[in-house]
Protein backbone atom coordinates (compact mmCIF):
# COMPACT_ATOMS: atom_id res chain seq x y z
CA UNK A 1 0.00 0.00 0.00
CA UNK A 2 0.94 3.57 -1.09
CA UNK A 3 1.11 6.84 1.57
CA UNK A 4 0.51 10.30 0.57
CA UNK A 5 2.76 12.22 3.58
CA UNK A 6 3.06 15.70 4.14
CA UNK A 7 3.64 18.35 6.70
CA UNK A 8 3.00 22.06 7.86
CA UNK A 9 3.62 24.22 10.22
CA UNK A 10 0.75 26.84 10.54
CA UNK A 11 1.81 30.04 12.86
CA UNK A 12 -0.87 30.64 15.03
CA UNK A 13 -1.45 29.81 19.19
CA UNK A 14 -4.79 28.62 18.82
CA UNK A 15 -5.02 24.76 17.40
CA UNK A 16 -8.82 25.14 17.41
CA UNK A 17 -8.73 27.48 14.55
CA UNK A 18 -6.90 24.70 12.47
CA UNK A 19 -9.11 22.28 13.74
CA UNK A 20 -12.29 24.01 12.91
CA UNK A 21 -10.99 24.49 9.64
CA UNK A 22 -10.97 20.53 9.50
CA UNK A 23 -14.55 19.81 10.94
CA UNK A 24 -16.85 22.83 9.55
CA UNK A 25 -17.94 23.47 6.06
CA UNK A 26 -16.78 26.71 6.92
CA UNK A 27 -13.68 26.09 7.18
CA UNK A 28 -12.86 23.42 4.63
CA UNK A 29 -14.69 25.69 2.03
CA UNK A 30 -12.00 28.00 3.08
CA UNK A 31 -9.08 25.53 1.65
CA UNK A 32 -10.02 23.15 -0.22
CA UNK A 33 -13.19 23.52 -2.67
CA UNK A 34 -15.74 26.35 -1.78
CA UNK A 35 -18.15 23.20 -2.81
CA UNK A 36 -18.25 21.63 0.00
CA UNK A 37 -21.46 20.34 1.90
CA UNK A 38 -22.13 18.08 4.54
CA UNK A 39 -21.55 17.61 8.72
CA UNK A 40 -17.54 17.36 9.50
CA UNK A 41 -17.70 17.51 13.34
CA UNK A 42 -19.69 14.38 14.19
CA UNK A 43 -17.93 10.68 13.89
CA UNK A 44 -20.10 8.86 11.41
CA UNK A 45 -20.85 12.14 9.56
CA UNK A 46 -20.39 12.31 5.94
CA UNK A 47 -18.56 15.27 3.92
CA UNK A 48 -19.16 15.92 -0.03
CA UNK A 49 -16.44 17.97 -1.47
CA UNK A 50 -17.33 18.70 -5.28
CA UNK A 51 -14.55 20.27 -8.14
CA UNK A 52 -15.97 20.99 -11.04
CA UNK A 53 -17.20 17.47 -12.76
CA UNK A 54 -16.05 15.52 -9.66
CA UNK A 55 -15.56 15.08 -6.59
CA UNK A 56 -15.27 12.68 -2.99
CA UNK A 57 -17.44 11.83 -0.65
CA UNK A 58 -15.75 11.13 3.07
CA UNK A 59 -17.02 9.69 6.00
CA UNK A 60 -15.72 10.92 9.24
CA UNK A 61 -14.48 7.87 11.72
CA UNK A 62 -12.45 9.70 13.99
CA UNK A 63 -12.45 12.94 15.58
CA UNK A 64 -10.48 13.83 18.62
CA UNK A 65 -10.69 17.68 19.38
CA UNK A 66 -7.38 19.63 18.10
CA UNK A 67 -5.79 16.70 18.20
CA UNK A 68 -6.59 14.59 15.32
CA UNK A 69 -9.22 13.77 12.40
CA UNK A 70 -9.85 10.77 10.15
CA UNK A 71 -11.86 10.53 7.03
CA UNK A 72 -11.96 7.73 5.09
CA UNK A 73 -13.47 7.93 0.85
CA UNK A 74 -16.34 6.32 0.74
CA UNK A 75 -17.20 7.59 -3.36
CA UNK A 76 -15.24 9.61 -5.89
CA UNK A 77 -12.59 8.23 -8.25
CA UNK A 78 -12.56 4.33 -8.45
CA UNK A 79 -8.26 4.93 -6.87
CA UNK A 80 -9.80 6.99 -3.90
CA UNK A 81 -12.67 4.61 -2.48
CA UNK A 82 -11.29 2.62 0.48
CA UNK A 83 -8.49 5.07 1.08
CA UNK A 84 -8.21 7.22 4.43
CA UNK A 85 -6.94 10.42 4.82
CA UNK A 86 -5.74 11.51 8.52
CA UNK A 87 -4.77 14.31 10.28
CA UNK A 88 -2.81 15.34 13.54
CA UNK A 89 -2.41 18.82 15.41
CA UNK A 90 -0.45 19.34 17.93
CA UNK A 91 1.08 22.93 19.28
CA UNK A 92 5.18 23.38 18.92
CA UNK A 93 6.34 26.63 19.73
CA UNK A 94 4.79 29.45 17.88
CA UNK A 95 3.34 26.69 15.22
CA UNK A 96 0.50 24.54 14.76
CA UNK A 97 2.15 21.20 13.26
CA UNK A 98 0.07 19.41 10.94
CA UNK A 99 0.53 16.05 9.95
CA UNK A 100 -1.04 14.61 6.67
CA UNK A 101 -1.78 11.22 5.40
CA UNK A 102 -3.48 9.96 2.82
CA UNK A 103 -3.20 6.16 3.14
CA UNK A 104 -3.89 2.86 1.61
CA UNK A 105 -3.63 3.40 -2.30
CA UNK A 106 -3.49 0.45 -4.09
CA UNK A 107 -0.97 0.92 -6.73
CA UNK A 108 1.31 4.27 -6.68
CA UNK A 109 -0.47 5.47 -10.13
CA UNK A 110 0.36 8.16 -12.04
CA UNK A 111 -2.51 9.86 -10.76
CA UNK A 112 -1.52 9.42 -7.44
CA UNK A 113 1.96 11.61 -8.31
CA UNK A 114 -0.67 14.59 -9.16
CA UNK A 115 -2.83 13.95 -6.17
CA UNK A 116 0.62 13.84 -3.48
CA UNK A 117 1.38 17.43 -4.97
CA UNK A 118 -1.98 19.04 -5.22
CA UNK A 119 -2.41 17.74 -1.16
CA UNK A 120 0.58 20.03 -0.80
CA UNK A 121 -0.45 23.01 -2.45
CA UNK A 122 -4.10 22.28 -0.41
CA UNK A 123 -1.97 22.56 2.69
CA UNK A 124 -0.41 25.51 1.96
CA UNK A 125 -4.12 26.98 1.05
CA UNK A 126 -5.03 25.84 4.81
CA UNK A 127 -1.93 27.69 5.96
CA UNK A 128 -2.77 30.59 4.55
CA UNK A 129 -6.61 30.68 5.83
CA UNK A 130 -5.73 30.21 9.30
CA UNK A 131 -3.16 32.52 9.12
CA UNK A 132 -4.15 35.54 6.76
CA UNK A 133 -8.15 34.75 6.88
CA UNK A 134 -7.79 34.08 3.15
CA UNK A 135 -6.97 30.47 1.76
CA UNK A 136 -7.38 29.40 -2.12
CA UNK A 137 -10.03 27.13 -2.54
CA UNK A 138 -11.27 25.67 -5.63
CA UNK A 139 -11.60 27.51 -8.19
CA UNK A 140 -9.40 30.28 -7.18
CA UNK A 141 -6.56 26.41 -6.55
CA UNK A 142 -3.25 27.09 -7.90
CA UNK A 143 -3.06 24.67 -10.81
CA UNK A 144 -0.33 22.39 -10.95
CA UNK A 145 -0.55 20.24 -14.13
CA UNK A 146 -2.52 19.40 -16.72
CA UNK A 147 -4.67 17.89 -14.72
CA UNK A 148 -5.94 20.77 -12.94
CA UNK B 1 11.00 1.50 1.42
CA UNK B 2 8.96 4.71 1.01
CA UNK B 3 8.81 7.00 -1.07
CA UNK B 4 8.00 10.76 -1.95
CA UNK B 5 6.29 10.56 -5.13
CA UNK B 6 5.07 14.36 -7.41
CA UNK B 7 3.78 14.91 -10.82
CA UNK B 8 3.69 18.44 -12.28
CA UNK B 9 3.05 20.07 -15.81
CA UNK B 10 4.95 23.09 -17.35
CA UNK B 11 3.38 24.72 -19.88
CA UNK B 12 6.25 24.44 -22.53
CA UNK B 13 7.19 23.05 -25.76
CA UNK B 14 10.09 23.11 -25.35
CA UNK B 15 11.18 19.45 -23.50
CA UNK B 16 15.00 20.77 -23.39
CA UNK B 17 14.26 23.57 -21.83
CA UNK B 18 13.32 21.59 -18.31
CA UNK B 19 16.18 18.82 -18.81
CA UNK B 20 18.30 21.78 -18.94
CA UNK B 21 17.21 22.96 -15.36
CA UNK B 22 17.53 19.50 -13.87
CA UNK B 23 21.18 19.19 -15.63
CA UNK B 24 22.64 22.27 -15.40
CA UNK B 25 23.91 24.83 -12.26
CA UNK B 26 22.52 27.79 -13.87
CA UNK B 27 18.77 25.58 -14.10
CA UNK B 28 19.06 24.16 -10.85
CA UNK B 29 20.39 27.12 -8.93
CA UNK B 30 17.48 28.51 -10.60
CA UNK B 31 14.59 26.53 -8.75
CA UNK B 32 16.51 24.76 -6.05
CA UNK B 33 19.17 26.78 -4.30
CA UNK B 34 21.41 29.48 -5.43
CA UNK B 35 24.15 27.84 -3.81
CA UNK B 36 24.60 25.23 -6.52
CA UNK B 37 28.30 24.32 -7.37
CA UNK B 38 29.20 20.65 -9.19
CA UNK B 39 28.17 18.86 -12.30
CA UNK B 40 24.43 17.67 -13.21
CA UNK B 41 25.33 16.85 -17.36
CA UNK B 42 27.69 14.11 -17.35
CA UNK B 43 26.92 10.71 -15.67
CA UNK B 44 29.21 10.06 -12.25
CA UNK B 45 29.38 13.93 -11.76
CA UNK B 46 28.55 15.08 -8.58
CA UNK B 47 26.16 18.27 -7.94
CA UNK B 48 26.47 19.83 -4.00
CA UNK B 49 23.64 21.62 -3.14
CA UNK B 50 23.92 23.93 0.30
CA UNK B 51 20.77 25.59 1.85
CA UNK B 52 21.56 27.63 5.10
CA UNK B 53 23.78 25.42 7.16
CA UNK B 54 23.30 22.05 5.84
CA UNK B 55 22.79 20.48 2.27
CA UNK B 56 23.31 17.37 0.09
CA UNK B 57 25.94 15.90 -2.46
CA UNK B 58 24.30 14.31 -5.35
CA UNK B 59 25.49 11.39 -7.55
CA UNK B 60 24.35 11.72 -11.24
CA UNK B 61 23.64 7.48 -12.39
CA UNK B 62 21.42 8.23 -14.81
CA UNK B 63 20.85 10.43 -17.72
CA UNK B 64 19.16 10.23 -20.97
CA UNK B 65 18.84 13.64 -22.32
CA UNK B 66 15.01 15.20 -22.43
CA UNK B 67 14.04 12.05 -20.64
CA UNK B 68 15.01 11.11 -17.09
CA UNK B 69 17.84 11.96 -14.50
CA UNK B 70 18.74 10.07 -11.46
CA UNK B 71 20.68 11.48 -8.71
CA UNK B 72 21.75 8.82 -5.92
CA UNK B 73 22.40 11.03 -2.67
CA UNK B 74 25.86 10.30 -1.41
CA UNK B 75 26.27 13.14 1.33
CA UNK B 76 23.48 14.85 3.56
CA UNK B 77 21.25 13.95 6.65
CA UNK B 78 21.49 10.62 7.83
CA UNK B 79 17.67 10.15 6.48
CA UNK B 80 19.06 10.96 2.92
CA UNK B 81 21.71 9.16 2.59
CA UNK B 82 21.51 6.28 0.31
CA UNK B 83 18.39 7.54 -0.99
CA UNK B 84 17.88 7.68 -4.48
CA UNK B 85 15.84 11.45 -7.05
CA UNK B 86 14.21 9.98 -10.12
CA UNK B 87 13.17 12.77 -12.23
CA UNK B 88 10.92 11.49 -15.53
CA UNK B 89 9.82 13.66 -18.33
CA UNK B 90 7.44 13.73 -21.46
CA UNK B 91 5.88 16.18 -23.60
CA UNK B 92 1.74 15.52 -23.56
CA UNK B 93 0.17 18.50 -25.44
CA UNK B 94 1.28 21.88 -24.04
CA UNK B 95 3.13 21.01 -21.27
CA UNK B 96 6.14 19.08 -20.25
CA UNK B 97 4.97 16.75 -17.95
CA UNK B 98 7.64 15.95 -15.02
CA UNK B 99 7.34 12.93 -12.62
CA UNK B 100 9.36 13.18 -9.78
CA UNK B 101 10.32 10.37 -7.13
CA UNK B 102 12.34 10.48 -3.90
CA UNK B 103 12.82 6.53 -3.21
CA UNK B 104 14.15 4.28 -0.85
CA UNK B 105 13.61 6.27 2.36
CA UNK B 106 14.11 3.56 5.36
CA UNK B 107 11.21 4.42 7.73
CA UNK B 108 8.93 7.22 7.06
CA UNK B 109 9.66 9.58 9.62
CA UNK B 110 8.23 13.11 10.15
CA UNK B 111 11.30 14.69 8.28
CA UNK B 112 9.96 12.70 4.88
CA UNK B 113 6.87 14.35 5.57
CA UNK B 114 7.89 17.05 6.15
CA UNK B 115 10.47 16.98 2.60
CA UNK B 116 7.35 16.13 0.40
CA UNK B 117 5.66 19.45 1.37
CA UNK B 118 8.88 21.06 0.50
CA UNK B 119 9.53 19.06 -2.62
CA UNK B 120 5.92 19.89 -3.96
CA UNK B 121 7.13 23.52 -3.47
CA UNK B 122 10.11 23.29 -4.93
CA UNK B 123 8.73 21.75 -8.27
CA UNK B 124 6.13 24.53 -8.31
CA UNK B 125 9.74 26.68 -8.49
CA UNK B 126 10.59 25.04 -11.32
CA UNK B 127 7.88 25.01 -13.00
CA UNK B 128 7.41 28.98 -12.46
CA UNK B 129 11.15 29.55 -13.62
CA UNK B 130 10.44 27.56 -16.91
CA UNK B 131 7.52 29.13 -17.69
CA UNK B 132 7.86 32.87 -16.59
CA UNK B 133 11.77 32.48 -16.37
CA UNK B 134 11.59 33.38 -12.58
CA UNK B 135 12.08 30.69 -9.69
CA UNK B 136 12.04 30.69 -5.88
CA UNK B 137 15.14 29.19 -4.87
CA UNK B 138 16.70 28.99 -1.54
CA UNK B 139 16.60 31.28 0.19
CA UNK B 140 14.13 33.01 -1.58
CA UNK B 141 11.86 29.90 -0.95
CA UNK B 142 8.01 29.14 0.28
CA UNK B 143 8.47 28.56 3.93
CA UNK B 144 5.95 25.53 5.02
CA UNK B 145 6.60 25.28 8.86
CA UNK B 146 8.66 25.28 11.44
CA UNK B 147 11.95 23.59 9.68
CA UNK B 148 11.15 26.01 6.83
Amino acid sequence: MAAILHRVGIKSSSIDDVYRALTTREGLAGWWTRNTQGEGNRKGGILEFRFGAGGFDMKVTELEPATAVTWEVIEGPEEWVGTRINWKLRQEGDYVIVLFEHLDWKEPIEFMYHCSTKWAIFLMSLKSLVETGKGAPDPDDTKIDNWN
